[in-house]
């Protein structure tokens, strides 16, 4: 399902039709002039290159790959700027999902599949340090990938601040807030802030949630599964809308 | 930490002692009076016994196995029966988590997490056709599985009886229920029953419950992660208590 493009050509072509690519590979010491040119190709669109060991696109490629591999999106990533007034102008009360550097597959798929499920309007991702839309993640999202809109962002900031400033109020999950998530009214046009697995909500982005909301722990372990804690504040949502 | 006892006196003695033993692989066709010890041994103690091929033993062990070896739990796995009393005695409102069948150690794992941390009493799993506790299963649940009380009992059909018995009100989580799992009152002690993976919570439990309860979805997608769905029910109750 996600397409590999291989080979310098194939490649700058496939960036030069807008194709949803979600990062590229490149050989750690090619520098030719056709690596330039797809530097220049990339400029401006928010397409990861990485240098890597030639050996790890020999595994992921055994045709004449010529150092260079893109892998392509299995669905298109969407713009959260013109999925919110597209709600509105529904007359819908949108729920919106950011998912600050979830790196797990099989987090990123269960989440994906509890938003699909609630009738979430869109997830947001950051376009580095975060999972993308493999095969492996519709998979685990059983199938719920291809059902949702996804925005794949180049600035988290900026989303918040447009959320925010499209009415949205921000919340953040976080294990040190001092307000319980059932005691936040979520009633209106809100976004759900979920953090990496290890380290929370960045810093950056804490500071752009209108409020941070916890999830009661009884017991000694520190914190939820993200999956799950997406899920509860989730539903919460949803509760509190019917 | 999952310790591995091998060659048959080893393992027959393991038994005897009272050992916490998940599983017992013994080579497809052994049949000597060694073998049958062990039958004897296991005899009444709810120890399953799989006739694997050979291989499968020597990838597990490298050393002198004689065709048998045994895995032994990282914890005790405790009695439902002992449990409930204790907890009334305590002056406790017993929340239960009963798991009909979830074989996915990484689901089982994140759900004993969410109970630890939601300070549920105890989790129930069958003896046989579900995940245990092994080391995947300690480590997906951040170690919660290592501090909270998990009964592996050889009949559901008793538990669950027992569990009403002792007035706890069981409701097994379903999407073909009718109720929504927010309408119901879970304030008085209660057991959650979460399904299987594929099929749910199985016939002969279902018809046990006393409410079936369903998470509205409003996607296509047909059914939460079975982690997740836990987590939602859970911290309903928690919510409802608070």
């Amino acid at each position: 399902m996600n397409e590999i493009v291989f080979g310098f050509r194939a490649v700058i072509e496939a960036v030069e039709s807008g194709a949803d690519i979600d990062k590229i590979f490149l050989k750690k010491d090619v520098q030719s002039e056709l690596a330039r040119d797809l530097y220049a190709a990339v400029k401006g669109r928010d397409i990861p290159v990485f240098r890597v060991p030639v050996e790890k696109i020999n595994k992921l490629c055994k045709k004449n790959h010529q150092g260079i591999i893109a892998f392509v999106s299995p669905v298109a990533y969407q713009k959260i700027t013109s999925i919110i007034p597209a709600l509105y102008e529904q007359g819908k009360n949108p729920l919106v999902v950011v998912l600050d550097g979830i790196t797990d597959t099989r987090n990123f798929g269960a989440i994906a599949r509890t938003c699909e499920c609630a009738g979430v309007d869109a997830i947001v991702i950051p376009q580095q340090g975060s999972a993308s839309i493999t095969p492996d993640a519709v998979k685990t999202s059983a199938g719920a990938l291809l059902r949702i809109p996804v925005c794949r962002e180049h600035n988290l900031q900026f989303v918040l601040n447009f959320l925010k400033d499209s009415g949205l109020k921000v919340v953040g999950a976080s294990e040190k807030a001092r307000k319980f998530y059932t005691e936040e009214d979520l009633t209106a046009p809100v976004a759900i802030v979920m953090g990496a697995e290890d380290k929370g909500i960045s810093a950056a982005n804490l500071e752009l949630c209108d409020e941070c909301l916890r999830i009661p722990i009884e017991g000694f372990t520190a914190s939820l599964n993200v999956s799950v804690a997406a899920g509860i504040m989730i539903y919460e949502v949803i509760r509190q809308r019917r």
